[in-house]
């Protein structure tokens, strides 16, 4: 592939300042670029790289339009335009439809004839595999499942019965779609399986990455809304909703029946307790455990500052005494009080 | 399926209140129920919902027993009640005894006649199969390993060499069991691998969820006891032993050779450090790290409580100056002290 | 396998004490061992069970070189030699080379003749394996991967296309290597995927636990170097570097472009956040959340103690006044000067 800025900007809008002409066949970071290479500056931290930078073209921000001499391509969002010009130079590997002679398709169920499906795949009874989706090798479909259009399963992902599944869904290796949540009756101290006969139903263009799992609802369903983009070892627990367009980050485990907004940003390895709302547009940072409902947009922390071992030490040991702590300085403050009305 | 709650009541038990013959096909909230709906009061904040249930039926505690004059069953332990219920209203969908012509069944192995093996599965050398076991597609069973009667594996999930699996366990998808610990030696700053040469040994009635992984002990065993039920995504490192009952919730992990006791509740998100022993009946919460062992039963947290980021920043900035404090407070009192005396 | 500790001592190295012909078949720890076990004495603490010991010989530091009579082999480093003499008595199976009939191999693919490929393998177009490679059952390795010699995944690992492993790789069931990493642009609200079209390239000597995931780098690779033991459950986001020799426990995560340096030692569920970079030889405790880069080797911790729940709550609420709690103590200490000054 080998494309002029011309017709990038052609096909993707933008301004081309300098060689319209300059051909560009892959995209690269300001120090790595060659002069094959469109790159981009969309992180001031890394502005001085631009004088330096073999690039052939870059992409830049409307107040960097005169930066640089070298040619260039100027946008109101350079960031989403360097995805998109990465998306032009490296499509997804063509896939050639069909269905491998090794994978199993259980009797009802019907493949678009324009679907891929790989080797060792298992399709459950009944199940329905959109126009134009990639079913990866080893992936397992269960019984009355609809995955839509489009979706790209790479290998070893299970999504288990009746669950429900948009358009474009990107799922990693090893994703767990629809397995039972975790409910108990407790009787005696023994643990009673609650069925969990609930689905899950997933909206259009959401990712999911490795090893990240779904649990179905008890009763109802477990919801992840259109544009949802889930990290890599994620546990979403039974009857959690997830608005649109949120973003989740690795690690990070949601219990039960809580619902997340729209717009939500989620720092990795963060924790939201269940039964709780958080609000559309709120950030909670990595490593911070939600025990509350959130109904305020804004950002959110609760993180335990590292520090060398000795620091922490000296400083933590007071943690459990800081009920002490202030009462005596409640009480120094009536002595210090009653001594200054002596006076 | 439909069934009058004189025939539910004549096998699970309980007290019919009003129409006995009223038919039901499935369970629902109160807020979700029709009329061909069993429901169920166990949590007293859903309490106002029950004026308004379009349910046929409900299931209730003693002490709501004339809440209302719907149909109902009252059960001494309603949640359980319902359990039992929804299990009988939703069996497990029927599986077909036999081997699927695509499964690998390695010498020696013994796979009960009644027992099914889906497509892809692999068998190794003399493992052995117990009646009625449901073997997903795709998962894979090491070489000398036992499983049980009445085990359900769903697809994917991978059981090592050697291993001994009790009666009716469910695991599900993408759970390892038997992988090797981390073991190493150090020798002149290069690790050496420990060979781990212990076996995974898991009781009967265990419920393993989603991706959720099991090491094998170094010399010894790990052992999960009967009645065990842990949520996905939870790691149990070499030589734990998890005693009975216990239930361990999503994304936690527990480090090498600790044991912890029955009928334990650990929250999610949650750590237990290497060679500690926790009591039986002990409760930690979500997010907290155990750094000692626990020798009294009783509920144990430390959780850094969340607030907005500039609260957050604000705080926490002194968690690196708590000593300092302290001392400055020991000082505030001795001058105090000084002062009144003077007077 | 049966062998005499002069044979042992012949092959590992370290002095023997005592009967040289006593034979060994197997390894165990001081309380288990009997007769035809070898043992060894690694952490004083165990020192009391040495007097009572059944074993047969034991491994013992030149300290303990007398501590008892037992048939012995002394070593500069008992726990390395202890490795070492397990590694003797427990060789891994022998497999057999050769591609089983229900893998898929893509056109172009090489696989050395020693290697073994398992049921239902599926490996990519122009994909290479190495000698003494063996790839167990479900393993799928993308188009253009390379493994190099002496590989062991275990079932199910999944290798994404175009990634580098050297020599010696040991990837545990559920391994994902390669996947794309969490790389969105913003638009108006909504996320535009950055393609991932870097790699993941992994040095010699590597061990990777089960479920643990390795995201391919967004334009650079991500890079795993020569001998980093990682455990089960960790993410390695996009972009990351691993110096060599680094080990890291369960359920980690690591968030992308962090760059951690050589011999590093990370506890478990740990977390580091993005485009940090941490030195040599640093020691990260369990849970702690690294947020700023580290530029001094040394140990560093930030760990909420747990306590009783009624004593956490008691003190936690504080932890949101600290900010008001150390003003107090400021003025405190200005109204006491101005009272000592006044005297």
């Amino acid at each position: 592939m080998d494309i002029s800025l011309a017709d990038i900007a052609g096909l993707l809008g933008g301004r081309v300042l300098g060689d319209a002409q300059v051909r560009i066949r892959q995209i690269a970071t300001l120090d790595k670029a060659q002069a094959q290479h469109i790159s981009f500056l969309t992180n001031s931290k890394y502005r001085a790289q631009l004088a330096g930078t073999q690039a052939g073209a870059v992409i830049l921000g409307c107040a960097d339009a005169e930066a640089t001499t070298l040619p260039r391509i100027i946008s109101d969002n350079p960031y989403a335009y360097f995805a998109r010009v990465s998306a032009l130079l490296n499509p997804l590997p063509e896939v050639t439809p069909g269905i491998h002679a090794s994978a199993s398709i259980g009797s009802g169920a019907l493949i678009d004839e324009t679907a891929s499906i790989a080797a060792n795949v298992v399709i459950g009874e009944n199940a329905c595999i959109g126009a134009h989706s990639v079913i990866g090798a080893g992936c397992v479909i269960g019984a009355n499942t609809v995955v839509g259009k489009n979706a790209l399963l790479y290998p070893g992902v299970v999504i288990y019965h009746d669950c429900v599944i948009g358009d474009k869904l990107i799922a990693h290796a090893g994703v767990v779609i629809g397995s039972d949540g975790f409910g108990f009756a407790n009787e005696a101290g023994q643990w009673i399986k609650i069925p969990q006969i609930g689905r899950v139903v997933i909206g259009n263009d959401v990712e999911i990455g490795a090893n990240t799992t779904i649990d179905r609802g008890a009763l109802d369903d477990t919801v992840i809304s259109d544009g949802v983009k889930l990290d890599n070892q994620i546990q979403v627990a039974h009857n959690v909703k997830i608005g649109a367009h949120t973003a989740i980050a690795g690690c990070t485990g949601i219990a039960g029946s809580t619902s997340i907004g729209s717009y939500c940003r989620i720092g990795g390895s963060a924790g939201i307790l269940g039964h709780l709302h958080i609000a559309d547009n709120v950030e909670i940072s990595s490593f911070t455990l939600i025990g509350k409902s959130i109904r305020k947009s804004g950002s959110y922390s609760g993180v335990f500052p590292f520090s060398s071992n000795e620091e922490w030490r000296r400083n933590a040991v007071h943690l459990r005494h800081l009920d002490d702590l202030a009462k005596r300085i409640k009480e120094l403050e009536l002595q210090v009080n009653a001594l200054s009305n002596t006076e």
